[in-house]
């Protein structure tokens, strides 16, 4: 199933995506829903960000071998916020603070939970998820980690439009099998296989729920890979997962 | 004004505290609301955390010379995210998470955002403060700042429970002149005056918001003073502030 949210005639809604049309349905698919009948052409519906004010945000730090730049491993999962005021959506424009230095693109797999998760084995985790998304863990470099970085990273990674995601929800992938790319103005920047993910969303999952619970709608950014590329004003950050469809977004 | 949530014949509501009755309102605080006509005897409710879900929580750090502990002052406020699923209310328990070493509280006079607020300045900042409530910032020290700390606080001051808030938002306050009490089991264990505060609330929202937009229901808890004391299962935490009340819990 694909599942998008889109604005059409003014309203908001949730829909199933088939070939070039868009179902309405009741409610966010991680809710109860039904079909309310309406159709659209997708093509003249526009795109929003699949979970508009997700409940929480977690997203995984050095978590792909490639991007640890020297540092050590990790020896569990550790995860950070992002704020759910940060999400942006399919085309709409990443905006550099203006006293920002160097903001990088991520390019990422992105877990949507489907059902309430508090310690859940490894096993099971799976089960939690409703389905995947592209996103980008949009990062200012100076104020996460640079020579007068802040305490912890608040603006550097939630400063407004710093969390895109879309265009849709992709349920029935596996997600220790999936390409990712990211691209600025067309050209690959990276690209990387949730193989060699050093935690997997499962055992991500699992971890996460020991300590704080899972709610339906909130979303899991599963890490970065290598050196990704800087953004200025003009440019155009794609991420592109097959399966699920490019995420674009212009920068301002 | 005092505002309070609570739950009556199994459904909740906001209303305003008057004497020993709540007059029930149709909405939250911090939006457009009227008077229901229903009105309840105080003693005859159950308080709730007075936001259930608010959209974000900040936090600052390192905001009491006495809480620095030779750290330097910080030279711009040092918020961090506290995450929404985390929030308990007066009278729930506060869960020590089985792995968990050292816990402690932190007694702090938390700002209930009234109105969206970007890029406000120091002088406006206030107007887009509803009122204030009592907030206890949980904090596992190990996973903070221990040997082999995490990476960002996340489950350090977000585990599920870790933000009690309550018992009600109080407008109307002069946030640079309100003293808090922490105490453990009827022991004082912090006391300061928010005059010490390095950064006061119209710094911090001024600054938040040249980054990240604040929202009605938004939550600033603004720093901790002194050496906060540890928790062990049984011990009752109180937070208290006059006018707005005393918020306790039992810890489990």
């Amino acid at each position: 199933m694909k599942y998008g949210r889109f604005e059409a005639n003014g309203q908001s809604a949730y829909g199933i995506v088939e070939g070039d049309s868009i179902r309405e349905i009741s409610s966010a698919p991680f809710e109860e829903y039904s079909e309310t009948g309406a159709v659209h052409r997708l093509d003249a519906v526009r795109l929003l960000a699949p979970v508009s004010r997700p409940g929480k945000i977690l997203a995984m730090a050095l978590n792909y071998g490639s991007h640890l730049h020297g540092a050590r491993p990790p020896s569990r999962p550790e995860p950070f916020y992002k704020t759910s005021s940060s999400v942006a959506g399919p085309g709409d424009a990443v905006v550099l603070p203006p006293d920002s230095r160097r903001v990088d693109m991520e390019a990422e797999l992105v877990a949507v939970i489907g059902k309430s998760a508090k310690n859940v084995s490894e096993v099971d985790a799976l089960d939690y998820v409703l389905g995947y998304t592209c996103g980008n863990d949009v990062s200012e470099r100076e104020w996460q980690s640079g020579a007068d970085s802040d305490v912890q990273w608040w603006r550097a990674k939630s400063s407004d439009t710093f969390s895109p995601i879309g265009p849709y929800i992709v349920t029935g992938l596996d997600p220790t099998d999936i390409r990712i790319y990211g691209r600025v103005n067309g050209v690959e920047g990276q690209t990387c296989h949730t193989s060699e993910m050093i935690f997997g969303v499962a055992e991500a999952i699992s971890f996460i729920s020991r300590y704080s619970t899972l709610e339906p709608g909130d979303l899991l950014f599963t890490g970065t890979s290598g050196a990704p590329p800087s953004l200025k004003p003009g440019d155009v950050t794609e991420v592109e997962i097959a399966g699920i469809g490019v995420l674009s977004n212009p920068v301002e």
